[in-house]
Order: structure tokens, then sequence, then C-alpha cells
């Protein structure tokens, strides 16, 4: 398959296995996880080896494959059996990132699309499909990141929150893609990267991508976005989502609300970035959108330390809706969509 | 002195040196620093183990009253260069919160109010006015709560950003001492406690605190503020000060505008608590006011490990200021204070 054009490697098919870089240990460590089984995608997917809507879909995607490359099955009945038990289980690791639920249709459509097909055949035709899945994906942050980069302007601040990189992705990235595009488009862009805790995709994985890359940026604390805006020094903010409801307004990782109303306090520009997979057409508004909750332990523990209290409880929602009216538009591998939003599948 | 009614004891004095929960500790462990000399007090304040502009406020005191003790001076005049030195030495700690000014002002305006006083009797005063400083700091908090209290519905929800509580005075707390107060007047409140990344005085002081005296709280990540708004979950916002301009602009820890701009988009109320002496009625507004900026390692690390890559800057503004605009209304101990706020000595 297609290799994107980054310095690292954060999904890749080997034939028999899927190989992740495990995001669990960056920027410590650049460790790879080898997985020869569905159940072990889906592990990696729960516990955040894998992450950011694109890529979990494009995991998940593989992870079919996997299921038909270890099924036993000798008839084509049995084996689509053994394909619904992966799907279920791919489809039970995480609530709100719809590409996952996407990427498992689109695999379930291609597996009952021939029934001439036999389990052999079937097996090559869900690995090719899968392939396909990651190569669109790069392909649709490249068109959306050349889109997305007509918005920034030469010299930008560009204010991103969370981890929309090529880790996120298949490669190149969404809200990082339209970063790339700026680069490659002799924009010279600065990047703040808000730490987004609890998980500190920003801090960890978005400052990885961006000094791997040589891209200028600085890491602040959620809390400094604020007076970081007041103090003139964001031009426009860009951020990934994890699904957009048919309306527009849009699920991703908790803080974008937040970022969201202080851009339109400080009339700066509102940018979500995300290929069409991520839009859920089925949804007519951000109030239907399931929102995971994550173990309180993310919020309490600190790099497997106890920060708070024992006696202190923790409430630990992983994304938030970011109403459509805040967003000046959607940038998408079709193009830049400004509101009113009315997307269709 | 005057024991606050409280679990634990933050500041105290004991004759011959100045006693301090070790705030860097907590709430892991409850470690009490011993400071005998006014740079031990100084370095306390520098490196956190006191904090909170009412607590630096009264241990800047002790430390000139320290000063006093420890000097050889055997004349008055000798004495007075004695304490300047200490004066100079403590006022460059830190350079937000003006109760550290003003607490340091007053201690040189009672070294030199009676020039009859030889160096015995003067050392004697200056611990008096010490203590004095630190009792009207928990008498200030006790009827600021007590206004404040009346903000509360019953069964309100609170949000509050940071530790503006016992610890961060010489006991009972400015915004913590709205709760307390709510808590007392049988108002059964309950507090959002923001964890407070980069130091996480929420999720490690509040906590403790709340946790301590069985007061229902939950803590959340700073950016989880927003959706908790959103979903009709916050009736009202309260967070302490470090600084208050004459017009009622506020600076209070990195975050607290960010909070503030949330507050007013969701039409909750916004409250600043917080004792006269951080009235700074010779400064106008919130432009005039000194930011600290501390060392990016409090972003780039947690719990002494380093989370950001090695090639990533960090920025860590320690305050933000949050323009009167936003403040429903500025707690002291002479009342509950409405804009167009128009503070005078």
């Amino acid at each position: 398959v297609g290799a994107p054009a980054l310095a690292f490697f954060p999904v890749s098919w080997r034939g028999d296995r899927l190989v992740l870089l495990d995001q669990r240990r960056l920027p410590g460590e650049e460790v790879y996880l080898e997985c020869r089984t569905w159940p072990e995608v889906a592990d990696a997917i729960r516990t955040l080896a894998v992450r950011g809507a694109p890529a979990i879909g494009v995991a998940a995607a593989f992870g079919v494959a996997l299921a038909a490359l270890a099924s036993p099955a000798r008839d084509r009945e049995s084996l689509l059996a053994d394909l619904e038990t992966a799907i279920a289980g791919l489809a039970k690791t995480r609530p709100t990132a719809v590409n996952l639920f996407w990427a498992l249709d689109r695999m379930r459509r291609s597996a009952r699309s021939d029934p001439a097909l036999g389990p052999a055949e079937l097996r090559a035709a869900l690995a090719r499909e899968a392939g396909a899945i990651f190569e669109e994906d790069v392909a649709s942050n490249r068109r959306l990141g050349a889109h997305g980069a007509e918005l920034v302007p030469a010299g930008a601040r560009i204010l991103t929150h969370c981890n929309a990189g090529g880790l996120a992705t298949a490669g190149y990235g969404t809200a990082l893609g339209i970063v790339r595009g700026a680069v490659e488009a002799g924009r010279r862009p600065f990047v703040w990267v808000d730490e987004t805790r609890p998980v500190l995709q920003g801090a960890r994985l978005t400052a990885w991508e961006l000094a791997r890359e040589g891209i200028p940026h600085a890491v602040i604390a959620d809390v400094a976005a604020a007076s970081t805006m007041a103090r003139g020094e964001v031009d426009l903010v860009v951020v990934g989502a994890d699904r957009i409801a048919r309306n527009g307004d849009t699920a991703n990782k908790i803080g974008t609300y937040g970022v969201a109303v202080l851009a339109r306090h400080h009339g700066i520009p509102f940018y979500v970035a995300a290929p069409f997979s991520t839009i859920d057409p089925a949804i007519p508004d951000g109030a239907a959108i399931p929102i995971e909750e994550r173990d309180p332990r993310e919020v309490q523990e600190l790099a497997g330390r106890r920060i708070t209290p024992a006696g202190s409880p923790a409430r630990n929602p992983a994304f938030d809706v970011t109403p459509a009216a805040l967003i000046t538009a959607i940038v998408t591998e079709r193009g830049v969509h400004r509101p009113p939003y009315h997307f269709q599948a």
C-alpha cells in the first residue's frame, strides 16, 4: 500500500499482520506493536495504542481482514459469520468516532458484495479493501490539506487541540494535514499545541510530529489558550473531528468546544478538518452523538502516579460537541464547506 | 494567633519560626516545612511550597519578622537596614500577587511607625504585626465567605479553578471560603474542581481540602469545564484573585480568563472572591498587572517526568487577566461589589 510522506509509520500492513506505532509510549519511545488477530487490534484501539478517528477506522478495517485470514472457515457462510463476530467486537471498542463504524460497514459490504467469491478469494478481497481504505485516507488527507492550506495566511499562528495528525490517520493528518499543506505551500506557519489533558495527545503526539518535521511550534497548557488569543497571538484554530452530524455539529476531543467558544469571543476563525468518512449523515445534530466516558483514573493519575486525593472522584468525558454555529468552515477532501451545513451521504 | 477552623494548618507561627504545610507534596504527603530565616521563606514562596496570594502575603510578613529576629543589629537604624534587605529579597520572589507587596509595605510602615522603639521592642512589634496580618486574613476570609454564601442557591453546583482555599490563605479561603460559608449556611453545594494544569493546584490542593472536610466534589480536566457548563451542570463559578485593578480587571491563575469567557457564553454567574488586600488601587486596569512567566518545565514535565519531546519548546504564563466586564461580582470582606467597579485604597 502507498506510504505517506512522513518520517514515521503510524499504521502499516504486512500481509499477515498490522503494525501500529504504539502511541501510548510516545514521545519517550518509538515502539511498534504487531497485531495478528482482530482481538489484538480491538485491544490496541481500546487502550489508545492507536487513536484518532481516521486511524481507528483504518485499523479496524485491517482487523476485519485479519479475522478473515485467521478464520478456519471452509465455506463462505461460515467465514461471513466469523467476520460478523469480529465486526461486533471491533465495534464495541470506542463509541464516538464514526469512522470506526463507517470502516466496519464498508468491510461488511465488501464481504457480501460478490456471492460468487469463495473463502480464499474473500480473504484476499478483504485485505485489498482494507488497503484501499488506507490509501483513500492518505489521499483524502492530502486533498483536504491542500484545500485547507488556502485558509492559512503567510506566517499564520495556528492553534490546534489534541492530535489530528499523521498519527491520527493513515498518514499526513487532518488538522496537521492543513499545517503540512501550508508548509508545502510556503506559508511558514507556527503551531500552538494545546497539551490536551488528560491523555496529553497534544504534548506527546502533536509536538512529536511537529518536532520530527521541524515545524515551528510551542506547547501550552490547555488553560493558556485563552490568554494566548487575548494577546493577539493566534490567527486561526484548526482541529480534527471524531464525528460530524448532518448539520455540522462536531464531536471532537474534550476541550475542543471550549476552544471554539474562545475563538468566537476573540473573533478568530475556527476550522474543523476531517475526511468525509467522519461525517455521519444519519445523525441530525450533535445531541445524538454518543460521548465516550473513559476511566476516571486518566484524570486522577499522571504517568501512572496518583495526583488527586484518594477520596476525590473525577469525571472523564473523552469528547465534547462543538455546535455548527461556532465553526467557520469544515474542510474535507471535497473542499471547504461553509455554513449552513447540510451534509448528505 | 487565632487558629482557623480547618483540619490543617497551612501557615503557623511558633515564636521563632514559621511552619508551612509544604504544598508541593500534597496530596501524597502532609509534610511541614520550618523556616527560621527570611531567605528560607523566600525560597518557600518561589518554589510554591506556599502559594495563593493571601498566603504569600502572610508568609512574607512573617519572613520580615524572622529577619528582625535574626538581625544582629544593636541599633534601630541597622535593624531597619537589615529589614530593607529582607523586604527587597522577599519582594523579588513572585511578581503578580499584590498581597506580597501589600504585606511587605505594611511591615515596613509598622517598623518605621514609632521612632521611639529600640531594636528589641521593634522585633516584638514586627512579630505582632505579622500575627495581626494573619488574623485579619482569617477574619476577612470568614466575612467574605458569609457575604458570598448569599450568592449560592441551595444545592448549587459551583465550579472553581486553581486553589483559593484554606491553603491559599491564612485559613478558611476566599473562593473556598464562599463554599465553606455556603456549607455552614446549609446550602449543600457541590464543587467541580478544575485540575488546573500545569501545577495542578485544583487536583492536588482544592480536592484535598474538600475531601478532608467531606464537601462533595469531583475533579475534571480543565478542558472539561466547557461541556460541563453546556450540559447545564454548573450554576456559578467562584475563583480567587492575585491582583485586582482599580477598574475590577482581575489577574488570577492561568485559565481563569477562559473560564470567565465560557461562563459568559453559557449565562453562568462568574464571581471573584478576595480580601481587600488583593485590590491594587495604584493600577488602573489589567494591562498594567505584571504576569509571571514560569519555567517551561512545569508544562514539559509531569511529576518529574518529561512528557513533551526534547525538541519542543513550551510557554508557561502563570496568570491571566479577566476583564471586569466578565465578572458578575467581586466579593470581599466588605461585601458584594457589583460593576462598574471603582476601587479605592
